[in-house]
Parts: structure tokens; sequence; C-alpha cells
């Protein structure tokens, strides 16, 4: 696009007076944009330390980074809250390969899923069974599956524009199919990676055996796209292939981490709790800048931001940087448990967990009065572009924290780029923009302005 | 983001009998998202022809090719329609360093300015004055300016919201700032690149001397914005370090060109004449992906995602890609009088010229009735996101054809990273997401399906 013209675009703004909200949110974006510290947090967590396995040393690096920038801030309090957390280790890089006959094979990138059981040491090598899910399996039933590797080839349905629900329609494949499949004697199991492109990298993730005997777990794997479709394809074509892969991933001993906590004292109810947070962990095949870097910068960002713009919280403002939201929550189960036993009030919970993309508006956990009154302060989100008010869930880690009382939201950045990065090698800092990252600090900064001036309404049996 | 709650999130979707409108609106959705052809053609454009300046081979390659492609969707008629052109070529890469002192030098990425003169053989070296503007240059006058460089550099504003209103406040440096600073005595203009990141990158563009006589010229660069940093801190810690640099660009003769025409003849009306288009020439530093064969393969889609879903149009619908957009607009003239001496009856024009990012909405540039009119269709629009229908310009192509009567619209992308990417070494290929594209596509094919069934409102005049 040249320059004749582009001039016209920007013609008829009409000027009002503005309101005290439009002014503070407008300071609120300005800083961000101008002097947002976000990025260069997220360069450092994701070049400097990268990926952030639970239980890992560079978990426990961004933990003493995250401390000390928080600590920089001139917060009221920062702490450390112990948590135990489960520590799954990948082990030497994983292999596989299709054989049409022996001594005649392709290569394909696989990686195992996190809390998978090792093949044996000499690797794996069985005939494969392709399946959409678990009904087909069972369909399929034993004689079929017995000795088989399972493959669930389900893609990601791509005509949904919430690509996020477009996962939770697959993501059950990932989650439990090797328990699925293990029940009905297969030996293995391969999963599509959760990704609407084709391309060549595996995306790894949480499953779980769920109360399948230590003995009977069998290994499961993700491929990728590429290695999905010329899996299927051979299988069309030759269905008599074998599968080999190889991986050495363990469970080992719980250890010790934390969540990262910095405090703003309110200045008028400091017994009403908001918090805002991210998770610190993350996957190991990338640096985990999407995944959950953003979300914790940007949450880190959202008290600085209120320090910058001269505004001090009326209640108290939190940051909590979650630990192992990826394979286990402890973290968000213990800060939860941690609530409830000092019986702290918690009246407001965000999470970003939705990667660092262009923000578009916010899901909310909360009931209708709740939920209305935050959509009414839609219009001063407008002319951010931040349009999207809607009912729905909030982020994993602050979960935990419901109760019926507090309100929960989350923000919602653009989807159409998430899940090609999600939990893969190329969730890098080099596919985050800096503006979209701090676009997204400035509307999670601006929402908690709002709740913390105007409250949110408290639950009827409390007022009443 | 692991998947407990994700499910949770999307609950509570009402549903309803479903339009007419709604119904169609979604197929078009579907096929641009499962069966669209629109990044297999970016592609080709960017992959195996690459940057398409006008007047270049691949310039020609693209005009065949995209000819060649819409002949194969089964049009009613696909033609070429003849345009002069510029050719101005940017000879060997350029080469630039700062001089602290004499052997003492620091070198930086540059570019020529399209349609810039070139430096003497040997380079250009001189002193250099940094100003903001034209204001800041003539309030300087001849006395300080005479026999310098003069250095333009005027950030973007980081704090728009809307990045090509940042372009908009920053432009004039690169487009007239040689002409203003000739008129000075300048010997030659270094312009910091319009790219609201600190990178690496210079950024060319079109660029023009005005009145200036020949002689009088004088050669003008696009400096990188880390490049324009270190020369601006240089020249504050040494304001008599000499700048130089060496560009062998040339204007040659106008050449031989077309625009790319292809339509679908309307059942009912098909003397009312609607166009969708982008503009097929680009820079030639990257492979114009975003800028703008993003434009050409969206348009293209539109009339094949109508085709696909059994929609006949009952006015004339037609696909233009433009020739000669950036430096020149040639193709947008010419097809505008082209128009006109053949008395067509124009009623709608869309362009796609703004990336091919996730659509957000379309600027509107009509009457207050037929603004109207499309605002009246957004809530068709809202399930896919695209919320922004705004009053403002439309398309530097489709501009020559405003006469008060037709309608002009442009699609509205997110604009967070257009700049990183505009008129620079890095717009290509993979720096274009398939599903953003492709709902590009779909929500241009959607308002032309809306358009071609409702119609616009015809001028008082005709009607009355």
């Amino acid at each position: 696009m040249r320059i004749l013209l582009i001039i016209l675009l920007f013609v008829g703004f009409a000027s009002h007076a503005q309101s005290e909200d439009e002014i503070k949110i407008k300071a609120i974006y300005d800083a961000a944009l101008t002097q947002g510290k976000a990025y260069d947090w997220l360069n450092h967590l994701s070049n400097q330390i990268g990926g952030r396995l639970s239980g890992s040393v560079q978990a426990q690096l961004a933990v003493e980074y995250t401390r000390d920038q928080l600590d920089s801030l001139g917060l009221d309090n920062v702490w450390l809250q112990p948590v135990m957390v489960p520590k799954w280790v990948r082990g030497t890089p994983e292999y596989a390969y299709l054989e049409s006959k022996p001594g005649i094979t392709n290569s394909v990138p696989i990686c195992a899923l996190g809390g998978s059981v090792a093949t044996p040491l000499g690797g794996l090598k069985a005939n494969v069974v392709e399946v959409k899910g678990a009904e087909e399996l069972a369909a399929l039933g034993r004689e079929t599956i017995e000795g088989k590797i399972v493959f669930f080839n389900r893609p990601m349905d791509p005509t949904l524009i919430n690509t996020f629900q477009s996962y939770s329609g697959c993501v059950d494949q990932r989650y439990s199919g090797a328990a699925e499949a293990a029940k009905f004697g297969a030996v293995g199991v391969i999963v599509r990676s959760m990704n609407l492109r084709l391309d060549d990298f595996p995306h790894t993730g949480s499953m779980s055996y769920g109360e399948l005997p230590v003995a009977e777990r069998i290994p499961a794997a993700a491929i990728s796209t590429n290695g999905a479709e010329l899996l299927s394809t051979t299988l069309k074509l030759n269905p008599g292939i074998k599968f080999y892969f190889k991986q050495n991933c363990q469970q080992l001993e719980d250890v010790q981490s934390f969540n990262v906590i910095g405090e703003i004292r309110g200045t008028t109810y400091p017994n009403e709790i908001m918090i805002v947070g991210g998770h610190l962990d993350s996957w190991d095949l990338g640096d985990g800048s999407h995944d959950d870097g953003a979300g914790c910068v940007q949450s880190m960002d959202v008290l600085r931001l209120l320090k910058v713009t001269g505004y001090k919280p009326k209640r108290t403002l939190r940051v909590v940087l979650f630990m192992n939201e990826e394979n286990g929550l402890r973290g968000g189960n213990a800060y939860a448990e941690m609530a409830r036993k000092k019986n702290e009030n918690h009246v407001f919970a965000l999470e970003s967990d939705a990667g660092g993309f262009t923000p578009r508006g916010f899901s909310i956990d909360a009931n209708a009065e709740n939920f209305q009154l935050i959509k009414g302060w839609q219009a001063l989100f407008e002319p951010y572009l931040v349009h999207m008010f809607i009912k729905g869930g909030s982020g994993a880690d602050i979960g935990p924290l419901k109760n019926g009382e507090v309100v929960l939201a989350g923000l919602r950045p653009d989807s159409q780029r998430y899940f090609d990065h999600h939990h893969a090698e190329n969730d890098t800092f080099e596919h985050v923009n800096k503006r979209e990252l701090e676009l997204g600090a400035a509307a999670m900064t601006s929402l908690i302005y709002l709740v913390d001036k105007y409250g949110v309404i408290p639950p009827k049996k409390i007022k009443g």
C-alpha cells in the first residue's frame, strides 16, 4: 500500500470530552506501548533461560529471575509459595520411522507426550491401526488392536473460528488415547499433533494413564501433521507397514518448586484480593514464549503499569506466576488451597494463557450480574479494538479458586496462530510481536483498573 | 494452556434458526478454510516468482500466472488490460557507513527509495543534519543544510492502535523529504524506515521530486530503524561525523504491462459492475507476500469461492489485479479511465491491500445511506470476529473510480505486524498465516455476496 489516499483513511474522528476512565486507560495503553517491560522480560525468559519444564533447572532459574524482577518494582511484598511438582524428563531425542518392507524406512518427526513411559530400550516396532477416536477403537476391539500401535489421526476442525474450540474437540486423543488403547491390548500410541497447519513439528502435551496399573502403561508420542498425513496415506496403500519408535522419557520423584507472587496492598480494602497471572512452567521443546511466558510477563507488567501511571489500587493486587500448569496444575491447586486456609477473600482473578497475540477480548466466568457489569465496560475498550466480552472459562491456574463468588476472567487474544506453535519446538521468542504482547498487557491492566475502581458485585448472601 | 477447563470455555452457545444469509456466509467460510486456493497461489507468486516491481520480468510472470489461474476457474471472461508503467531499477546493492574519523567506519543497512536518482559513481560523503521533518528543515535554512546529507528521523508514533495512522503521520519524510531538502542545497537524504520495530531491515517505498528539475535531484535512501538509532546517537556525541552512501538505481523508459481482469457476468443486472482486487506489483526487496500478493490471491479466491458455494451473482463481478500501485498507480488510473470511456456502471469496489492478517473489518467510503446499509450487515460477521465497520478510505487502486456514486470499501486486517514487513526484505511468504489469509478471503466474499444480493442504494438523482 502506498501513501496516496492513506491519509484519507483516518478522517472524521469525532472528538468528545473524555471521561476519567477514558483518560486513565489511554495513559495505560500509552505506557504499555512506549515503556512496556513485558517484551524485555520475555526475551530473558525465552532466550536466556529457555523451556521451563516443571522440576527443571530452567524452571528454577525462571522462579529466581521473576522473583528478582518483581523485587525491583518496589511492590509491597514479593514471596515464593513452595509447591511440590512432578518431574518428567524427555531423555534423549525420540526417533521414529515407517517401515514399508524390512530395510525400507522413512523417518518421521515425533516427540514423547508428557507423562508417557519409555519404549523398551531398543524401541518398539509393530503394525499400525489408524482410528479417529475412542469410539472407533472400541468398535474395532481387542482382536484388531492387540499387539498393534494405535494411530489417533482425527485432525483439528479448520472451520471453527476459535481455534481453542477445534483443540478441545481433538485433545482427548492426546490426553487419554494411550489409556483407551491399552485396554484393548495396544502396545503403543501415536497421536496426530494438535496443529491446524501441515508442518514438521511434533507437538507434545500432557497425557494421563488414568487408573491404568503401571505394568499396563504403553508409550505414547505425537507425530507432526505432515508425518501423520504420510503415515495415513502409506497405511491406505499398504496396511501391513510397521511403525518403529523409541523414546526414553521417565517420571522421576516430585521435586520442590514455587509459585512466584508479588503484591501491592490495597489502600482502602486490603482484604479484597485481585490476582492476575500466567504460568511460569512450559514444555521443553521450544522456549515457551507464547505458552505461557507471554502471560507471565504481561501479568508482571500489569502491576508495573499501574505504578507507572500513578494508580494505587484500593484493593490488594497480586501477580501470581503459577508453577506446573502443563503437567499437574500443582501451583494453581496450592494457591487456591492457601487462599482457603487463610480465609482470604479473592474477588477477582484474571489469567493470560492463550498466547501473546493481539488481544480480542475477555472470557468471563461469573454470575449474570458481574458479567453484565464487566460487559458494561466494553465501550471503553473499543478504541483499542478489544471487542469480545463473552461468558466462558478463564484459565486453568485460577480455576481452582472458583467458589461461586470470585469473578474469573481470561484474556482472549487472536487465536489463529496459537496452535502453529503450541507445545512445539517453534514456540519461540521471534514468533511474539512486541506490540501485540504489549496490547495484551494494556488490556489486562485496564480491566484490573476498572475492577478495582468499581468493584465486583458481592454475592447476595453477603450483601443482603 | 492445558486441556482441563478448556472444554468449559465454549459452553452456552445459543442456537437459533439460521437465516439464508447466515447459512450462505457459513458455507463461504467453510469453503475458504477447507478448500481455499489463496495460500497455494500466494506460494507460487512469492516463492516461484518473487518480488514484482513494475516493469520487471517477475511482474510479467505474475501477469501470466494469474491470467492462467483465472482462466482455469471457468469464468465468463479473462483478459489483460494494457497499461504503460514506469520502470525504476535498484541496480547493485546499496552500501553505506558512518565515518567518525577518517578510516573509522560503521556500515549500516540502507536501500534506495523507489524513484530516487543514483549517487555519484564513487558514492557520496557529507556531514549530516538530523531533522524531524520539513518544518525543522525550513527553520534551519540553507546556511545549515547546504552541502549536507539531511537525515529525516521522526519515528512512527507507537501509541496509535491503528498502525496505518502512525504511517500516515511519518511518510511525508520518505515521499517528499528529498524534494524539500534539495531546496535548501542538501546533497542527499537518509530517511528512517517506516517501521515501528527496532531491527536491521531498511524499508523502501515511493518518493517524488515534485517539480524539481532533473539537475537538482538528490539521492534518497531509507536506513533501518537500528541504523537510524545508531546514526542519531552518534551525531549527538559527535556532530562532525560524515555519512557515506552509494546507490546506482535509475529510472528507465516506461514499458508495457497489464492489469489482469477476470469476470463473472451478472445473471440479472449484468451492467451493474462490482469489482474486487489488489495490486500485482510489489517492491523488489522481499517477495511482496503481504503487500500485496495477499490481496491479489484473496480477490481471485472471492470469485472461486462464490462458484464453489454455488452462488451466481446477479451483478457482474470482476476481479482486477492492478499493476503499478507502488510507484505510479498507472493500473488503477487506467482501469478507471477505461470504465469512464466505456460508460460502465461500477456500483461497488472492494480492495485488499493492508496485508494478509486476521481480518478485523471494513472501511467504507460511501454516502451515509450506503454506509448504514453495509454497517447493518455487521451482525452477520460477528461469528467470524469481523467487527470494525468504519467510515474511511478504501484502497489506492480503486480510488480513481470514485465518482460520488460507486461505493468503495477496503478490507481492514489486524495492523500490528504490517509495518514490520512493509516494503522490506522480510515481506515474505513465511510471514503469512494460511488461516488468517483465508479468513480475509472469506470476509471479502461474504461482503460481495451481500452487496450483490441486496444491491447498494443508487444516488438520488438517478432514483428520483
